[in-house]
């Protein structure tokens, strides 16, 4: 008893001396309760011994009040159960609830004390268990190990003495993560780190958010691909900085064009994503990658360098991300794990220098202490175990094979309707229908034919821009002959 | 193949006009690699089959190119397994790190683009498995029903059809448990609110981040206790705001001096907690409550009210929570999960108008896309069946037994050490130590007798403050005793 009872000590007020007696204040002192909100048809009072111990009163007074509440329609008494406040009332006047500053009410100049971080435009659309998603390039969650990690999990969360050694580990994250994640990266990235140059996040774009917390002060400058990843874009305008778009073409961003601007008045940050760019998934070219390096270490360019596909590439191997070159500590390299394994594991991380790390994870303290480091060793362990990699191969190898499928379906059903060029990597293709077919039109047709898709209001790029990503990695055969056939049916 | 490899046909260039033979070329490839710390001691190579195939060479070139570092020592080949980079290397120069901007080398003018949050000041001790730790009021993660947790997630994780209406779900978190926090927080707190008023957070920390994200600019004032929870001073300078810092007595926050400044200049936010203030456990009385809500509504003050332990109270009823009562819609009310069951679990809500709460939740879409929605649910079930009440009640019964226990252990054995007043809720005892006792001089004298205590240098209050919050809730009786005892020897 006591924790989950509303303190009805401080809520109802008795008075001895009062003419009214103490059964009926009881009783009004709860329609008080009932009228303002706070209890709501269904909700169940507290047995009158226990209510009468709370007042510091008689319990038949209690039992009085009840019953007079029973008669007047109040309450329901459930034989053996207990009183609820009845489903029907006699009369409800519900006070407006409190938080909200209703719109076009007097409230509602009160709301003007918080930021307005976005008009509210995104039309919120249910999406019912049994529709196909398209999403924007995911990994198919059917295939990762996910049981592996729960049942490592687990494992650790009764070890609990082990607890206390986790929860001192440093901020950026379990030691034992940033660990496997130096060796991983080394292998895989050619990076030359130790685990002091990782720190863990609840996700790449927390990465995201903390690196450009850093580096950028309210009117930085920011150079942004157009397109870009809209979130990194809205990111950078909310903290005050102002973004410089360069063109992306089929060999990545324009560098040359980055070099021009560094030469009037070097910007504050880069943001650059060179493997399978989001949206586009073009890769910058080999030439370029070797000519930015050159600005970067010239203009002592700031870079965060997106990677969050690098390992997902179908075709010859990879171009190595800037970090792994000579860049005098200036690029800040961020990848995902989320992008690995499943969209609702919420793991990234951020590469760079021990001072910056060490100054991250401070900054990362004050936004959410820690994370959940449980969770962390749990992902260590599978790159111990070697499962991760061999997750790693085996979704390669199964995204390649849907990645050709996919592209083969789109040009022989309805190659008329849309254009896009086969991407080398990454788990979407980006796809520009022709003007009759508006991206918002298109959703609302699918969503008919039990086809959950992007309607563009989470990503709008541009209003010319007349193009989404279609994910392929997470659907199966059977997935892509529904979403394709539904799609031929719009024409 | 090809996933957790090095792009050696990036790494290793051919000329095949050279005079030099290819195999060299190879090798010499590879030593470089060596030297420049992209392959470590220990690293395995492609098999000769992979490697050639990567280069574009033939097999045979590959096989003499190995033999030839195997003969110069750089290479260990172990039969039937593959041929690894020696551990002890004939010459090694390896570069310094890239990411790293070492400390006195002229790289070091190279770490001034991002910001120093702080100063490396904190004194980093490990913690052994082995070590009893004496945190500052952590929940005892032994009687957490954990396991139902992570049966539920792995249940879950298993249903991947829906994981995607759960990825749709608001950025504001999983649709169950705002529903179930609203109900829960309704029947506890007399919160007036629908799960539309309700956001999850990766912990209360990120929740209280966002909050003061949304109301802060640089150059606001932030009213704060004297003493305060230091995360969120820190939080607050960190945004630029300034602090005014007003004193806390036994019965809470000085609200006649919070008048007086609002009379002078309203500052741009007030950051409370009420109910067992972090750190010295004092509760606000309810004539300052009173008092404070004729403020927030006069002066339309902002106010960040922080109840990260409500649940957790021994005496008669916990007073309401500011967010209960009427406040113009000017009370963001905060809270936390992490506190009911384990503080490896990362959980909190923001409780607030529903347009503020879906600004908020666009802002946090910008810091992490979304929480861990499988985990969200996992919770929300507990709540759902009632496992979760049912946990609370026997938390804070033997939490108010371990108060008591660890009230009268710090009387009988160490009274003339230190300073207490009981606290009437929450994990945690304030006591301040007489000066001959440092709080550091002690943390290292524990330590010898295998007890990790905080040495201060996580939260520092105030130079001329020498207390520390010893956490009881998660000690049992032997822990106590070992503890205390410990203590005791140190006078």
């Amino acid at each position: 008893m006591g924790v989950q009872l509303l303190p009805y000590s401080n809520l109802i007020e008795i008075n001895k001396h009062s003419a009214v007696p103490i059964f009926k204040q009881v009783a009004e002192g709860i329609v008080f309760l009932i009228r303002n909100g706070k209890l709501k048809p269904g909700y169940q009072l507290p047995a009158s011994r226990d209510m009468a111990s709370m007042l510091k009163i008689n319990r038949t007074t209690v039992v009085s009040a009840y019953e007079e509440l029973r008669l007047e329609g109040w309450l329901n008494v459930i034989e053996r159960k207990g009183n609820f406040i009845a489903q029907e009332l006699p009369v409800i006047h519900p006070k407006p609830l409190e938080p909200l500053a209703a719109k076009g009410s007097k409230q509602q100049e009160d709301s003007n004390f918080y930021k307005k971080v976005a008009a509210r435009q995104v039309s919120k659309r249910t999406l019912s268990p049994h529709q196909l998603m398209i999403n924007d390039g995911y990994p198919d969650a059917r295939i990762a190990p996910l049981e592996s990690i729960y049942d490592r999990y687990k494992f650790l969360s009764k070890r609990v003495h082990l607890h206390s050694r986790l929860l001192n580990d440093s901020a950026a994250g379990s030691m034992s993560l940033r660990t496997e994640l130096a060796l991983f990266l080394a292998k895989t990235r050619a990076l030359n780190i130790e685990p002091r140059h990782v720190m863990v996040t609840h996700g790449a774009q927390l990465a995201i958010f903390i690196a450009a917390s850093l580096i950028l002060r309210p009117g930085s400058t920011v150079i942004v691909g157009d397109l870009n990843y809209v979130l990194a874009d809205r990111l950078f305008e909310q903290m005050g900085a102002k973004l410089i778009k360069v063109k992306v073409d089929e060999n990545g961003i324009d560098v040359d064009e980055i070099e021009n601007i560094c030469k009037k008045s070097p910007p504050g940050l880069l943001y650059i994503i060179p493997h399978h760019h989001h949206p586009t998934t073009v890769t910058l070219s080999k030439e370029r990658r070797i000519k930015l390096l050159d600005i970067i270490r010239q203009y002592r360019l700031p870079v965060i360098e997106d990677d969050y596909d690098y390992d997902f590439h179908y075709e010859n191997s990879p171009i190595l991300p800037l970090a792994s070159a000579d860049h005098k500590g200036y690029v800040i390299y961020i990848g995902s794990i989320s992008k690995t394994l499943a969209p609702t594991i919420r793991l990234g991380y951020l590469i760079a220098g021990d001072d910056l790390i060490w100054q991250a994870s401070v900054f990362k303290q004050m936004v959410e202490i820690r994370g959940d480091v449980l969770f962390e060793e749990s992902i260590a362990h599978l790159f111990n175990t070697g499962e991760m990699q061999r997750h790693l191969r085996k979704s390669v190898k199964l995204y390649k094979e849907r990645r050709d499928m996919f592209c083969d379906m789109l040009n022989s059903c309805v190659g008329n309707l849309l254009h896009f060029n086969m991407p080398n990597g990454g788990m979407a293709v980006w796809a520009t229908f022709t003007p009759e077919y508006s991206i918002p039109d298109l959703a609302r047709r699918l969503a008919e034919k039990g086809i959950f898709m992007n309607d563009g209001s989470l990503y709008r790029y541009k209003d010319d821009v007349n193009g989404i990503r279609l994910g392929f990695a997470s659907l199966n055969t059977e997935e892509m002959q529904k979403f394709i056939g539904a799609l031929k049916e719009c024409r």
